[in-house]
C-alpha cells in the first residue's frame, strides 16, 4: 500500500497557513513557516496558483488563498449529509426557540460550523459557516468531546486559551463537566467565550449510534439561562427534540 | 525554475471531480475518470482524505469532498478585497434596486459568485455564494467576457449550452452582444438562463483599471425590465453608481 504522497501534504498544509494568521504570505515566509527550501515551496505555490487554489497578488508577489476553495467549500456542502437532513429542523428549532441555531462537526481540533439559521429578527448577524469554534469553550464543541467525537487529550496536555474568567482551562474542570454533559445528554457553555453570551448543545448520532456532529442554540445570556445562570428546560426540550429528529433522519436507532 | 508538480495537479483534478457531477465517486470511478492507475488514484485519495480533504464513507467507501475545504473556502472569502471592498456597496445597492445583488469574478470559464444580497423582502432564498453560473446565459458573465476578465475564445469553438429559447448560443449573436456591452458600459441578461428572470450587471476595475468582476442585480423580468423587455433606465443608473463606487474602492483610476 502506498504512503502518503508528501507533496500534496505539503500543499495542503501550505493552504492551512494561508487560511489563517495573516492570510498574505511572501514566498520566504511560506517557506520558513513550513521548514520548506524556497524553491520546493515556490513549485508548490505555482501549481496551487495554476489550479486556482491559491492567488498572487500581482503588486507585492504575496500570496492568499484562490477562488476555486470556495466552490469546493460550498460543494461540500452540497454533500454532505448531516446538513442537509438537518436544514429543516434548524429552521424550525430557530423557529421554536427564537434563537440562533449552529450545526458543528469536528475538524482539525476545532468545530466547523456546517449550518447557521440567524436569530428570526431583523438585526443583524454573520454567517458563521465556515468558522471554526474552539472545542472546550463552545457548547458545540463540548458535546463533540463529551460523546467521543473528537479526542480530548489534547486539550488535557496543554492548557487551552482562556477567553474568559468562566472558560474551563484546568483538565479537572473540563473532564468534569464533560462527565456531566454524558450524564445528561446535552450541554451548556455560560460566558466561557465571550462574555453576556450563552449557549446549549445536543449531540447528532449517525448510523451505528456514533456522535457525528452537534446542534445548538446560542444568544444573550439572558434569554438562554434563567436568573441564576442555568438553561431554560424549555429550551433544552427543543433542542433535544431537534437532535433526536436528525438523528433518526440519519439512520441512528432509537436512543 | 520548477515544473509544475505533477501529484498536486491530480490531487486538484480529483476535487475537481468530486465537486461536479455526482459527487459521491468509488476508487475505480476517479481513477477511470481521470485516466490514472488505481494504485495511483488510491494514494492520491488517501492523502487528501489524511488533510480532511476528502472523507470516505464508512459504508459504501466511496469518496466525497471534506471539511476542510469549507473552512478554506469561507477564508478565501475573508481575505478577497474585491468581496470586502464590496459589501456595503451592495448591501445598498439591493435597498436602492429592491433586488437581488449578486457579484462575480472569473473562474475556470464560468463565474463564480462571491457575494449574495438576499432580495429585501421575506421570500424564502438560498444562498448563491460559492455557485458557478455560465458565462455567456448571466449578465455578469457576459460582462467579465465583454471587458476581457476571461477569455471568449474557447465559448466560440464550441457551441454553448441553450437554457431558454433566449441563450445566446451563436458566435455572432454573442460577438454582438458582447460589442453592444462594450460600448454602453453594462449588460443585460433577459430570460437567457431561466425563463421569467432577468438580470444587468456592470464591470468592476481594479488598480490600473482591469476589468476584475462584475456586480449585477436580477429578478423577475417584469421587475427589472420594461413591457418592451428593455432594463428599466432607474435600475441601470444605481448599478452603475455602485459598479463606479466599488472600483474607486479598489484604486481604479477614475473611468
Amino acid at each position: 500500500m502506498a504512503g502518503p504522497v508528501q507533496s500534496i501534504e505539503r500543499a495542503a498544509a501550505i493552504l492551512r497557513l494561508l487560511a489563517g494568521g495573516s492570510r498574505r504570505l511572501g514566498l520566504g515566509e511560506v517557506a520558513s513557516s513550513l521548514g520548506l527550501a524556497k524553491g520546493t515551496a515556490h513549485g508548490i505555490l505555482r501549481t496551487l496558483q495554476h489550479v486556482d487554489f491559491v492567488e498572487q497578488d500581482p503588486a507585492t508577489g504575496k500570496y492568499q488563498l484562490g477562488a476555486a476553495l470556495l466552490h469546493l467549500g460550498t460543494s461540500y456542502l452540497d454533500v454532505n449529509e448531516l446538513r442537509s437532513r438537518s436544514i429543516n429542523w434548524a429552521d424550525a428549532l430557530a423557529g421554536r426557540s427564537g434563537e440562533a441555531v449552529r450545526l458543528g462537526t469536528p475538524l482539525e481540533g476545532k468545530v466547523l460550523v456546517i449550518h447557521h439559521v440567524f436569530r428570526p429578527d431583523d438585526t443583524l448577524q454573520t454567517l458563521d459557516v465556515g468558522a471554526l469554534l474552539p472545542l472546550h469553550a463552545s457548547s458545540l464543541g463540548k458535546v463533540l468531546l463529551a460523546f467521543g467525537a473528537t479526542p480530548v487529550e489534547p486539550l488535557l496536555e496543554e492548557e487551552p486559551e482562556g477567553y474568559t474568567r468562566h472558560t474551563l482551562v484546568h483538565p479537572s474542570e473540563l473532564n468534569r463537566a464533560l462527565a456531566e454533559i454524558r450524564d445528561l445528554g446535552w450541554g451548556a457553555e455560560v460566558q466561557e467565550m465571550s462574555m453576556g453570551e450563552a449557549g446549549i448543545a445536543a449531540p447528532i448520532r449517525g448510523q451505528g449510534g456514533l456522535v457525528v456532529g452537534a446542534i445548538g442554540v446560542s444568544g444573550a445570556v439572558e434569554r438562554i439561562c434563567d436568573s441564576k445562570g442555568r438553561p431554560l428546560p424549555a429550551l433544552i426540550t427543543v433542542l433535544r427534540e431537534a437532535a433526536r429528529a436528525i438523528s433518526r433522519d440519519l439512520g441512528a436507532a432509537r436512543w
